[in-house]
């Protein structure tokens, strides 16, 4: 797209255009969460990964139930700011040899990813609802609860665990 | 970093590396928001993306006074996630002619930076405060809020005007 022509030309193709970015991020999410669940060590975050990764795919089948509603094949486009996401997660996580600060670092990433996915599903569901299609809002709108609820379980994870057990790590 | 050694072996380390990482992104949205004032068409917006311009050269300041109170040399380290956030933005801008749509897709970009910046910023904090350093923790949250501030000052606008707006333009 983009190079000799303007593809998104009203309100309903940013729409459109914004639910294929989500799509194609919530399907790298997928792929990203397995490697996440393997390198955690800490048991409560790593069954906390393991849900959010059913809940994703729970999410996937969302996004294509209101791809369905909009009259619109399901359908990825390349979205680089989760691709870029993920790669900074991957390299620090790479830098890390200690499980603890491990641990640590990797749900300051995965809360990277949800906020992400936190402001993608806030606009979609305002698109949504300016568009006349409060049925799709209020599907997004469940997914939108899932990762703000996912967010604020690995806040608290981190305060009142991780974080103090990865700085009793000797330097 | 991460080839032949584990650069990160603390959260002090970690809690440095992540400064540095938010010091280039902070860098980056310095370097983007000309481009969105320029881009933007209604005169509150753009005047928002000159308010947070001059902010965010603020919250810069912040995080060298962070730095030089943690005997640290203001660095910044590559961070992927805001370059593809922003690339992700750029690419988007490109593809839509009308202003008014463009608008609306400005402010979702705008509002997955600070997304970033709120989810980074909320990291810092807690491990600023795991490390006792409630005075970084103090600094940091300043920005913190006006990052929030400035989050739900853009929702306010798309969801008052420029959503509507955008949805007037013919197809």
């Amino acid at each position: 797209m983009g190079l000799f022509s303007k593809d998104i030309e009203t309100l309903n193709d940013l729409f459109v255009h914004q639910l294929q970015d989500v799509y194609y991020a919530e399907k790298q999410i997928t792929k990203a969460l397995p490697k996440m669940i393997e390198k955690a060590t800490d048991p409560t975050l790593k069954a906390g990964f393991q849900t959010h990764l059913e809940e994703t795919e729970g999410q996937i089948m969302r996004l294509e139930r209101v791809f369905e509603m909009h009259d619109e094949r399901p359908k990825a486009v390349a979205c680089p700011a989760i691709d870029g996401i993920i790669k900074e997660a991957n390299e620090v996580a790479g830098d890390i040899a200690d499980k603890a600060v491990l641990d640590a670092a990797l749900i300051a990433s995965a809360q990277a990813v949800e906020h992400y996915e936190i402001t993608r599903y806030g606009t979609l569901i305002a698109w949504a609802k300016q568009l006349g299609r409060n049925d799709c809002a209020a599907i997004l709108k469940e997914t939108l609860d899932e990762e703000k609820a996912t967010d604020e379980k690995l806040t608290s994870l981190a305060e009142t665990t991780l974080n103090a057990r990865a700085e009793n790590v000797p330097a």
